[in-house]
């Protein structure tokens, strides 16, 4: 099957995490203290959201004051396309800025981590993205140094290998990964994600769930990696409905923060499995937030797999329900897929979503599993239950 | 108190481990593909128990198939002194060597840590050590590459900023505390552990669950040095009593060094108190094990904090005893010290070590408190409950 040239496969260590992470209220004043020694001119990358913002006015002043010159950009759109990254690559090149700064959600940061490899490596970012039966590009050179301030609660982006990038000329969202890809710096501050909305605030959580719970039930998993994914879902199920019903709660936002943290930490050592193929080729498909592409299809899964992961099924569903404590591990474990359904409905303002509320064509199901089957064999083989394509076909009619 | 100009003190990030972990069965083999980058001679400081050994051929042939040219040291003494590493370190410098190897205990991790940095700083190694109203000199210059390979579950060296020293002519046994110290890479291979005496597993494991518990206990911890220090603490309650009863069960071996890592990376977030430091200070005027001085003081100490850890103490209590996740907070707590001392007795072979046991005058117990007391007040101070002179006297007394 693999007849195409391709890079040697990711090897991953035990432990491998360079990132220096600063977390704390009020951190983000001291970025230019921990960044002096990077260079004289920083590329400031921040969401739109944030433009005229106190938020970035305390970036840009923190680094002004220790010397270094700014370039602001705010040219960010949700799902980042390979052409705009590209764009922003040369900006920030003609800029000849020393350092990468990324402040906002997951997909901002993910731009970020391109532009700082791509002004050194050169190429589109779209020749990096990790293809099953294509070749791809990997990074050779050392990236600029590159400096995440999440502002959502999610993709653990400030501690991943990975950057998304999504070719809506092709529908495909396709992946970077390298251990170049991690950052240099992470400032975790909760105060920055005190206004995130409700909605915002569940779907960004649910995909962090999401990579606790593959990154746990992936065959790969380790001690290292199982413990982070464990905390994670610990924190997010212990803080999820206080983030989502009283969002000025900055302890329930910084635990959050760190179980997002934990999470992309988490699928750095032992990555996500079926739920995110599924959600990744939705949102290639039909434009669905990360978030929403992987609520429509968890639950779903998990039933599916109920024979195969009871131990860690009934672990997962203990964490998020300690009652179950004093049930045996089938009952326990066969709670879960209701659990989570439950608690989503909840977190998203009592609504059920399916993959028809982000416009799924469900005469398209079928084709759709074909997509994933022929596509992403290698990821879904590392997952506890390992689906023939009609399986696949039952859980999208199921997740419609 | 301190007029002495002393450096800055040392500022701990939420997460800061650059070091790149290699866990396994077998993982030795692979040293020379994992260091073929680092340089072309390597400084090979090895137990004196491995010369001759399968272990040591292993590292030198692998090292030897990438190019690798090899110099051997066995010159390592239990509690290392400073001037024995002085001369290691002039003896790295005239060879040439590009990087260090240390495989053995803590100590010889110890001892590799300080080599690599005063090849490219000078001066003596006893010159760096922390000490609280005295100048001490820090670390400028990036030490030479360090792999640390750990042949024992205990110290969790391979994972720590530290790197203890002896001075016997001043009865002092002092820490010197850097970023630099961590190691570049760190092979943990339980191969290697599978024939560690029973008295000696029980007494590096002891180690590690100080580590744990002191780091869990300190005012400072954080949600990430929580969950390390607590899957330490699970890690060595379930396979300590396996690793020294039945020494040859290699996962059990693996748990443990996972345990003592994750210990030592605990410590590096949120560092030792109380029983550390009674316990260096016991070593340093009588040259007790390391493990020792903590096994005589762990439980006696906790006894003693017990009003002012009860939730605390509570969590770790039903980590190594599950059956009190059935009882209140204030019982599960009242039941550590007994819990800890039945352990640690019947882990060293049914017996239990006191501080006279290793030697300690009891005439000299005032001595020994009025030393503590006037020299690690800084220390002392992030511990759950902070004693008085008195109140050390009265905790050592009970130790006798």
């Amino acid at each position: 099957m693999n007849s195409v040239p391709q890079p040697a496969p990711l090897r991953r260590s035990f432990i491998r995490f360079p990132t220096q992470v600063e977390y704390g209220s009020g951190m983000l004043k001291r970025i230019g203290e921990f960044t002096a020694s990077y260079g004289k001119k920083a590329y400031c990358l921040f969401d739109p959201f944030f433009r005229g913002s106190e938020s970035a006015a305390v970036v840009l002043d923190a680094l002004h004051a220790v010397g270094i010159e700014t370039f602001e950009s705010y040219e960010v759109h949700p799902n980042p396309r390979s052409g705009d990254i590209d764009k922003q690559a040369q900006l920030c090149l003609e800029q000849k800025c020393d350092f990468v700064i990324a402040m906002g959600g997951g997909g901002t940061l993910d731009i970020g981590k391109a532009v700082a490899f791509l002004v050194t490596n050169g190429r589109s970012a779209w020749d990096y993205t990790v293809k099953e039966n294509q070749f791809y590009h990997t990074i050779t050179i050392p990236p600029l140094p590159f400096v995440a301030v999440p502002t959502t609660a999610g993709t653990g982006s400030e501690a991943t290998i990975y950057s998304v990038v999504n070719n809506p000329d092709i529908q495909r969202k396709c992946t970077i990964r390298s251990f170049e890809l991690y950052p240099k710096l992470a400032i975790v501050d909760p105060e920055l994600m005190l206004n995130i909305p409700p909605l915002l605030t569940a779907l960004t959580g649910i995909d962090t769930f999401a990579h606790a719970f593959e990154s746990y039930t992936n065959k790969n998993a380790t001690a290292f990696s199982k413990m982070l994914a464990m905390e994670s879902m610990r924190l997010f199920a212990e803080n999820i409905i206080e983030c989502v019903e009283n969002g000025k709660n900055a302890e329930a936002r910084g635990n959050m923060a760190i179980a997002s943290l934990l999470g992309g930490l988490a699928i750095s050592h032992s990555p996500t499995t079926l739920p995110h193929i599924i959600g990744q080729c939705l949102s290639g498909w039909v434009d669905a937030p990360h978030g929403g592409s992987l609520a429509v299809c968890l639950a779903q899964v998990i039933r599916w797999t109920l024979p195969n992961g009871q131990t860690e099924f009934a672990q997962i569903a203990r964490v998020i329900a300690p009652e179950l404590n004093a049930v045996s591990d089938a009952e326990a474990a066969n709670a879960l897929p209701d659990i989570i359904d439950k608690l989503f409905v909840r977190i998203m303002g009592n609504q059920r979503v399916t993959m028809k509320t982000y416009g799924m064509d469900e005469n398209r199901a079928g084709e759709f599993a074909e997509f994933i089957f022929h596509n992403y064999q290698k990821d879904m083989s590392n997952y506890l239950r390992v689906p023939s394509q009609e399986e696949l076909y039952a859980i999208i009619q199921d997740c419609l």
